[in-house]
């Protein structure tokens, strides 16, 4: 949960964030003892707990039942967890959150099963709840992810892409499972359906904000802060927004040939990102950012008054303005 | 569904079994073409389908409506092929029934994602059935198998294991999902639960049979009927059933260290594979099979007469018998 603890909204919600967080260490203890420790190991390495956080605040728009609610956190938390592990394996990542990844500890194949098996976790955590419509949006949602991997699968290091590409991506990456944590939350609390709808569109919006800026700060952040090297997108294929701003600039392309052919020297890598920092790309992505954060803000304008419409406004700041 | 369609029991379900292709072909029409390519490639490169026709029958011994048990066929058939597409990523398997893998005519990459999306549908598929019980056990079969793929891989290339090891492997390899496909077609049909019992257990015999005969098959048939080398399984140094009895023979110990190390020629393999099929092994492991088998059909015995219940001894019956 690191820095973004420093925020009141943890506070707030501190106990039930802590009972998610023992529910979702139960939830791995595995017969396998390797299985319990790659999970044990991704568990503990962190991670912002967003998804949870934001079913909880939703939920808080409904009947609330910390029991019920938890398990529909959980169950988002490891569908991201699993789809984390499994992009470290096609991403070939030793490192992810300063912590070395499964594949990098253990292997491939433990990588690729335990995510399999995180996957499943995601679903026992929700079998008894009697809902077909939390069902069938957790189904679609992994669904839609899953589309969205090989999407980027197919979109790596193709420079001939439009920014619509890159919004389609993103969408499915991390707004998609935001705004179903969103949906899930006020759905298991049986939130008024204008409700549900309001939260659905503030995690799509707030997600999209929080992407753009996650793939600015891969560019602007060091390598100390994201604990892994800065500009590891490039390297990896990936076009960001800002490299949208760029891509054509003949200065640039060199630096983003050398990248996608794995060939940028160490000196080179620094020399792209001072000349991605001074471009004025980042502006322009953060333009966009701002933007989605805009929509979201107005979601949620129109709900009703209360805690959790504060704690989700305080996010919504807190994702405008974060540098880490 | 090749040489198993000689069976009139496939005759007596050919209606409902069309229905649950169809329904298969429609649960793989991703947006994305190389989703739905991979996905189709895999379901017409066959199968026996017979976790769908372990549901089918089951599910006679209750109130059967084709529409609810076709879900649950199509959901247990999708995880099944998607841990298939995710055992070939780790076998670097490039032929499975004689068709390219996946992961040979794309790539791992894509048979990752899209093993995970197959595994996404196969939620979809029962998303909507009110029954805790089912979605509980579906959840339950697949961590249940991704703990016995971890289990396999802790076990490969290990010499020093026993027959109980390997009884608990095949357990979660494949007798559970034929177990969990009969309980489940009882479950959502509604049969009484002693019958639910006896079904389970039929499946979960019947499965450690069939998948020790498969065993025995890799090690007796000939390249071509696999559609991959015999002894595929030393070559990836998984230990079967006959092994166990050669495991400790001093004139068998060479092949089986070469199989481990990548070193066994060509000649060496059919060596070896004369020897096996000359040993004894196979008739000691091929006993073990047909115990499990008169343990399946004690189960049965005890079931309603009619139609299903006939069908499933002639299974059973076809089991024992197979030499392909």
């Amino acid at each position: 949960m690191e820095k973004l603890q420093v925020l009141s909204l943890y506070a707030n919600f501190r106990k039930d964030l802590n009972y998610i967080e023992k529910e979702l260490e139960c939830s791995v203890d595995s017969a396998s003892p390797i299985i319990r420790q790659a999970s044990l190991h991704l568990l503990r390495a962190g991670g912002k707990r967003i998804r949870p956080i934001f079913v909880l605040l939703a939920s808080e728009f409904g009947q609330f039942s910390l029991e019920r609610v938890a398990k529909v956190a959980v169950s988002l938390e490891l569908v991201h967890m699993a789809s984390l592990v499994h992009d470290d394996v096609i991403d070939n990542s030793d490192m992810r959150r300063g912590h070395p990844t499964v594949k990098a500890k253990w292997n491939n194949r433990i990588a690729m099963y335990t995510g399999d098996y995180i996957f499943a976790q995601a679903l026992v955590s929700i079998a008894d709840i009697k809902n077909a419509a939390v069902h069938q949006l957790l189904a679609k949602t992994m669904l839609e992810i899953c589309e969205g991997e090989i999407i980027q699968i197919e979109h790596q290091r193709v420079v001939n892409q439009t920014v619509r590409d890159y919004l389609r991506r993103i969408k499915r990456k991390t707004a998609l499972l935001l705004s179903s944590s969103c949906e899930l939350g006020a759905l298991v609390s049986g939130a008024e359906p204008a409700v549900v709808n309001k939260l659905s569109r503030f995690g799509y919006y707030a997600g999209m904000s929080f992407q753009i800026t996650d793939d600015i700060l891969d560019l602007t952040s060091t390598d100390e802060e994201l604990g892994k090297p800065a500009g590891s997108d490039l390297l990896n294929g990936h076009l960001t927004l800002p490299i949208f701003y760029l891509k054509d600039d003949p200065a640039f392309q060199p630096y983003m040939e050398q990248a996608f052919s794995g060939n940028l020297t160490e000196q080179a890598r620094e020399d792209m990102l001072a000349y991605v920092r001074s471009s004025g790309a980042i502006e322009k992505a953060a333009a966009v950012s701002d933007l989605y954060l805009q929509k979201a803000k107005h979601e949620i304008r129109a709900l009703p008054e209360g805690k959790a419409k504060k704690s989700f406004i305080q996010i919504a700041e807190f994702i405008g303005k974060r540098n880490y």
